[in-house]
């Protein structure tokens, strides 16, 4: 059978992603870049492997997507990822040009719609995805944390 | 005579960053951190020879102090950079708890100020600092590409 691939089946790509970054104890988030229907990217945060503040999954994403494509702009992508991004992130998608933003559970402290950060004209955004699988894995991962 | 390490001397060596960028064919923007007085980490730009938008000079700045110092945050350092930064940098900054930030001109169309990003409450700011030279630069580069 055929699976769909519509917008969960992209954003479950992504969630696999953030289960890798949780098993090497990174806070789990993951994100896909999709450009013709095929993942041309795939990223998970690396903020304590690298022991950088920028590595983020999105960072990560564009970049690699950047790589792929040949070219800085990710004008006909579409960028998946299990977290709403941070100001950081949605800044970095400002200048991608992205076409679409997918993200799955919202970020009412840090998120970027929280925080005021504008992103490009151009790009739509839909929010939700996924949501209550991505919320969880945050939970868990904050909750395992504290029990350390 | 030995040469005061004033917010002078170390925008000065940002702007020497920012004319190594310029050489490149890249905006000219230039970076150091500074802890405890020493340069830990020189970047300028280089989002045209990375092709990667997410490779502005506070970035790689951000990444070479951590890696540098062997810790993720940059809470006992300066930064130092030529332009005022956008979003996604001021928003790298915020995660990197930077103790002060000091930049050389304005941009009032993308930088954070206007933007509205926010820095880490921690955070000291000076802007201006050798904003004419910083300022020029930028102006020069513009122009000649659009005579190109």
């Amino acid at each position: 059978m055929l699976v769909p691939r519509d917008h969960q089946y992209f954003m479950k790509q992504a969630l696999d992603q953030a289960h890798i970054a949780l098993e090497r104890g990174e806070i789990p988030v993951g994100a896909v870049v999709v450009s013709n229907g095929q993942i041309i990217a795939r990223a998970h945060n690396l903020t304590e492997t690298l022991t950088d503040v920028t590595a983020h999954a999105e960072i990560q994403a564009i970049t690699a997507a950047a790589n792929f494509l040949g070219g800085k702009y990710l004008n006909n992508c579409q960028l998946y990822v299990t977290l709403e991004p941070c100001q950081m992130c949605a800044g970095a998608l400002y200048w991608s040009q992205v076409s679409e933003l997918i993200f799955g559970a919202y970020d009412a402290k840090r998120g970027y719609q929280t925080m005021g950060t504008q992103l490009h004209p151009k790009t739509k955004v839909i929010g939700g995805i996924l949501e209550e699988e991505a919320s969880q894995l945050m939970s868990d991962f904050f909750q395992s944390k504290r029990k350390k």
